[in-house]
């Protein structure tokens, strides 16, 4: 069982809100798209194959969490949640391009199993259709949420783009790794969250709260995920141990263990490109023993810490708040 | 000169409406553009070029046209003017990928002097730029335009893939020719005109007549481009007579030649695939000999009849329609 399905088994038991309720209610939803024309199944069956191929579907329960939360109606906000999927797969696919990766969730990319033009035009028209759902919403607030979206989506860009240069970069502070992971991770749960606020008529402070929140989470998130990669139980993480660091992945807890390195930071940052047969062991004591691990730990309860000061801040009551807290401790509480 | 720097010479002696001056306001408007971010010339500085390597702004100027002509007003109606250019922009940039091409407008293309992956990405963030500069307009209407670009969009994806299954179809019939190109190049210059006339105010019954009005000419304009290819004057079309028949390209020219084989048409089709010393003379006889040539003709005067009579029946005075007629006589009457 991966990891994330012990999640979202947990999930389903958050304070007093049926999080498996609203997941079927969203797959139902889900399923039932079609994307479809005559003599197009070039353009669209990669699209299908793409929303298709599983996810646990966070970016639309928090946004239809937000929705059940402050009182809307679940039903008329299923385009909105769909749309941030949407988008998220879209992003999959391009970034799968740009990554070269062969594989995605288990299964060929786009690209591998047609080709690149195929995959780049599939994931052009997703991004449109990202609209088109947006825009088939009846709510007074639809230009606050158009134009929500369309900035969350131009950081989204962003975070690619810095997330693709910092590859090629020697020296890579925490600083630009924490925007890159905001930008590239964090925003767009944030906008579900914030977009699912607006839908239930919430006003602007629940609806910046809960994006504060889900930005936090986001961060705390991923930084936990770097951590887990590391010191996490590899038969509870569902992935090799010290993955990242063989592959010379520049996370926050590398950046954090470079920026100790005084003197030996040039041959630290060279070592780390390298192949080593104890490299794993090797990293992980050296980020242990200049405290870099207790600093990045540091940070994920700082984020998880900002996170559940956002909802305490939010004015939504303590039982309004409940599901949201229940889902940070859910998701940030894994076993190290 | 080029071909389209003639017209652009002609355009600017459109029947009451000063051509010259709406193109001067859209290039200032279009050059003080700024597309920026801390850290992310990777990401920008594509799209700074693509949006500047020139262009007649035949797209943008429709639309202005429109407004003026209904009475709009022009400087508020840039952004929209700006978007249509840009989803213009942004789709020969993944265009240009999906299709190896190594120039646009004379230049290195984006994916050539950058790499995939930039060129992706910033055609991305361009699409969502898109959205977010027809989200600056302040109208009634900013509904039915949102709707009306995102279909549009979604129609130009659409012709992009059937016109890349074309290429390795052998049979491709002239009615699904027609298909690709409506929805590859007419949809986006008629939904200029169609934007443009909502942002000025006027009703649904103008606003699809000129929709119609660029439908048709843009037809019109791709047939006329067809048989330019094959049978202009290439002193005056600025490019090598026949080219379209020395790459194989499925024209419309081709396919009404095809359609009119009888017998001979599986030899045809496997002939034109092939390169022959007197490839362009033979080709050129042939589609003329079999009645290819008067019947395409009569297409590009069937679309042009159609475009006048959208505007004659659009409610349009006559003074407001003649700007429309003398630019479609302007793009359209090419010497042969």
């Amino acid at each position: 069982m991966s990891l994330l399905a012990i999640f979202a088994a947990k999930l389903t038991m958050a304070a007093n809100l049926d999080i498996a309720a609203l997941k079927q209610q969203y797959t139902t939803y889900h399923d039932a798209q079609r994307f479809e024309g005559e003599q197009l199944a070039g353009l669209y069956d990669p699209v299908e194959y793409i929303n298709s191929i599983g996810s646990k579907y966070m970016r639309p329960l928090l946004l239809q969490m937000a929705v059940s939360v402050c009182g809307g109606n679940l039903q008329d906000s299923l385009p909105a949640a769909y749309a941030v999927q949407l988008f998220h797969n879209f992003s999959l696919l391009h970034d799968d391009i740009m990554d070269d990766a062969p594989l995605r969730r288990g299964k060929a990319t786009v690209h591998e199993k047609w080709n690149t033009a195929t995959a780049i035009l599939s994931g052009d028209v997703m991004l449109v259709y990202v609209y088109k759902y947006l825009l088939q919403l009846d709510t007074p607030r639809l230009k606050s949420i158009l134009d929500a979206f369309t900035q969350t989506s131009i950081e989204v860009c962003e975070g690619q783009q810095l997330d693709m240069d910092f590859e090629t970069q020697a020296h890579v502070t925490p600083e630009n790794y924490l925007r890159m992971i905001r930008l590239k991770t964090a925003v767009l749960p944030a906008a579900g969250l914030k977009i699912g606020a607006w839908l239930a008529g919430a006003d602007d402070t629940v609806a910046q709260a809960l994006y504060d929140y889900g930005i936090n989470l986001g961060l705390a998130f991923q930084i936990n995920d770097d951590l887990l990669d590391a010191y996490g139980d590899p038969t509870k993480v569902g992935k090799q141990q010290g993955g990242d660091i063989l592959q010379c992945k520049k996370t926050l807890l590398y950046l954090r263990a470079i920026e100790r390195a005084g003197e030996q930071q040039e041959s630290w940052i060279n070592e780390y490109t390298q192949s080593l047969d104890n490299k794993v062991e090797l990293w992980k004591q050296r980020m242990s023993d200049c405290g870099a691990e207790a600093a990045t730990r540091a940070e994920a309860d700082h984020y998880t810490q900002l996170a559940h000061d956002a909802l305490r801040n939010s004015g939504l009551s303590e039982a309004q708040c409940a599901p949201f807290h229940h889902y940070a401790d859910t998701i940030l509480h894994r076993t190290f």
